[in-house]
């Protein structure tokens, strides 16, 4: 490879799959790039919920960036958080202090969780973006069990034995699918004072059906599914209030000491040191071509972006998307490298829709086709270790699910980390 | 099995091997058992520097007690951290404020790092004896490594690049052995500022050799294949000081921000709450069966027992030791309940002693047999896939090690977890 030293240089926020994808797909290109995150990471999020639920160890759905990223020599990875974007000196500001210039920026940085205004809902209510999110809602789930074993107040046994999963889109259908399989089977037998399966799972939702961005027809089939395994599903009603001892829904209290949220994201804060138009969620409101109105030097990916689909709907935020969007970012680049002006508008292809739902159910939307049952968790299943980085890891990822699934055990039971107010 | 409603109450504090082999070997027992541990796991030591250096993950290595005893009807487990113990009453005290009456009791609550007096060293020099301790290793390591190729300063660099083990017994040299290998073959190519293989390694020992409880000549052994691997072994004299930029021996400051504790144990508080003699470690001096001095229905197991071998060396802290001692009482207790009043001292059994020394070396002791190197490595990977608990685990510890050992990849190389005053 030639000298780089004189090259552009491209800075990359982020190493989910926007970022990660882009800076793949620029691995020839005459550049400097320097891939910036505050993980060491990247990470495989849709299958984080396993993780929370301990299925899956961090390890198996993490892969270090660097190691990723070894034998792409025209990139530079850099752990740090980045505090400030200065669109007009072309400079990121990094938490420790350093400023690097830029010609070519990305901001791929996500979302993380929103509480419709009310913060003091966090911590009462975790949600799920990080490993360190995965540890905490592990942690409370699991120790929820145990303190309703060491209590002899029933009011109170109660109390720890109601799980509260706030949202039934795809991470809440899948954590209160997870919670029912590990109250009814994986725990069986191994109380002497409560019988686990007592426990209530119950996902809460103010729209009008679960797994909103599916058809109908697949939603009714998926609360069907979630209601024979022992969820209760309660939807048309927002939650009014949560706090340490349950939620407000309805006007009426539930005692529930476990609840997680699954409902609301926020862009990262991030967006808005771009200084443009934001979507009300903080989302990025983009040209086609991803660039940033007035800096065609600056482009978003990922989570995000805020863009629309032909069709009228907005491209999703999901994984496939926000790979397509970093593939893209880099074409752009590419071509204008290779001093081509052309436009090049982004066109999301949308290769389908799938939710699991539990042990051996999940639901299937690709191209017109509808799948539900055991056929579409077998089609989940594939996609999801097809697509999971790494060999070593799908490997581990496929021995951990045939043993889960023989044995109903779930080999990370294992609770550490501290102080997050859990019992 | 018939009510064991009036059967004597057993409290066996501590889930580790004194305490899990005690209670597994009174499964027959007419007992009401209680095993109380502040985890919810019984953790696998011998590799949890393993987990510390990225190797394996959590779930590799600890399984949850209510698991492992779920089918052993006369047991309840109880997550709890035990703060008092009154053995005039008869009673155990919990931090939750419960107080539980035992006719029977088994302390084999371990023991933690010690300073020598020094607790001031705790922060800047972590030691290795949970799985916390071990996520607070691994986030320390690598992020030392993130630190230095972050730095523009060369001194700061070099600080950072630098990282002592404190203390060369097994634990000290499997760590040094280990961070070796990672910075010379793991992290190679991933950096770009930096080259991890001029890390350096610094094993520091205030005695003569390292391995001191094994021969000598194997002593010699250890060393000669750590100095190969690319360890600095430095025997001979105590460290004097350390703090956050590095540690003082001789009278000379070496600069090193990353220093890990693996010198002192004291044995764990709850020994000194029995009221009874303790050696200068904290250990208690014990019966020959077991049983506190004047406490008959008061036993010690594991390494908070000091107890002396007929060749007047001490019996080891290990976990074969732990084991038989646990399953001893289990023997002395199931004596007394069938009526049965002769004396039953302890012997310990000696099968030997071995230690690994980082990629395909170690050093074996075995009933008079001396091995190092290659075979002695196989033999040490051999025994500790058979002794970990599980089919699982033990499959996938394999798996691990397998793909490790051809690609020097270590699969757990995430970071989470937060706050220990890490960069």
């Amino acid at each position: 490879m030639k000298d780089l030293g004189a090259a552009p240089h491209l800075i990359v926020i982020g190493g989910g799959f926007g970022g990660l994808w882009c800076t793949r797909a620029l691995e020839r290109a005459p550049l400097r790039i320097t891939l910036v995150d505050r993980a060491n990471h990247h990470l495989f999020q849709p299958l984080l919920y396993q993780v929370a639920t301990a299925g899956l160890s961090a390890g198996d759905i993490a892969a270090p960036l660097r190691h990723i990223l070894r034998a792409q020599r025209n990139v530079t990875v850099r752990l740090g958080e980045v505090t400030g974007i200065d669109t007009a000196a072309r400079t990121v500001k990094l938490a420790d202090g350093t400023t690097l210039g830029y010609d070519l920026l990305l901001v791929a940085s996500g979302v993380t969780h929103a509480y419709f205004g009310h913060d003091e809902w966090a911590a009462h209510a975790p949600g799920l973006k990080t490993l360190d999110d995965a540890m905490t809602l592990r942690r409370r789930i699991l120790l929820a069990f145990e303190a309703a074993e060491n209590t002899n107040d029933a009011t109170e046994r109660e109390a720890w034995l109601t799980f509260a999963i706030v949202g039934a889109g795809p991470t809440g259908v899948e954590l209160a699918g997870t919670l029912a399989e590990i109250a009814h089977h994986t725990l069986a037998g191994e109380f002497r004072h409560i019988d686990p399966s007592h426990a209530r799972v119950r996902l809460v939702e103010a729209g009008p059906r679960v797994l909103a961005s599916f058809p109908p027809a697949l939603s009714d089939k998926a609360a069907a599914q979630l209601r024979r395994i022992g969820v209760d599903v309660l939807v048309g009603q927002p939650v009014q209030s949560i706090d340490a001892e349950g939620y407000v829904r309805g006007g009426q209290r539930v005692a529930a000491r476990t609840v997680l949220w699954a409902a609301g994201v926020a862009a990262s804060p991030l967006g808005t040191l771009l200084g443009v138009p934001q979507d009300r969620a903080g989302r990025v409101q983009l040209q086609p071509d991803l660039s940033v109105p007035g800096h065609p030097e600056v482009f978003v990916a990922g989570d995000l972006a805020a863009l629309m689909q032909a069709n009228g709907r907005p491209v999703p935020g999901t994984a496939p998307a926000a790979k397509q969007m970093g593939a893209h970012v880099a074409r752009v680049i590419a071509a204008r490298l290779m001093g081509r002006g052309e436009e090049l508008p982004f066109v999301y292809r949308d290769w389908g829709n799938l939710a699991t739902i539990g042990r051996m159910a999940a639901v299937v939307e690709l191209r017109g086709l509808h799948l539900s049952g055991l056929l579409a968790w077998w089609f989940w299943l594939a996609a999801h270790v097809f697509f999971l980085i790494g060999f070593r890891n799908r490997f581990t990822v496929l021995i951990n699910w045939a043993w889960a699934y023989w044995t109903y055990q779930r080999h990370a039971r294992v609770v550490f980390g501290r102080g997050d107010g859990a019992p």
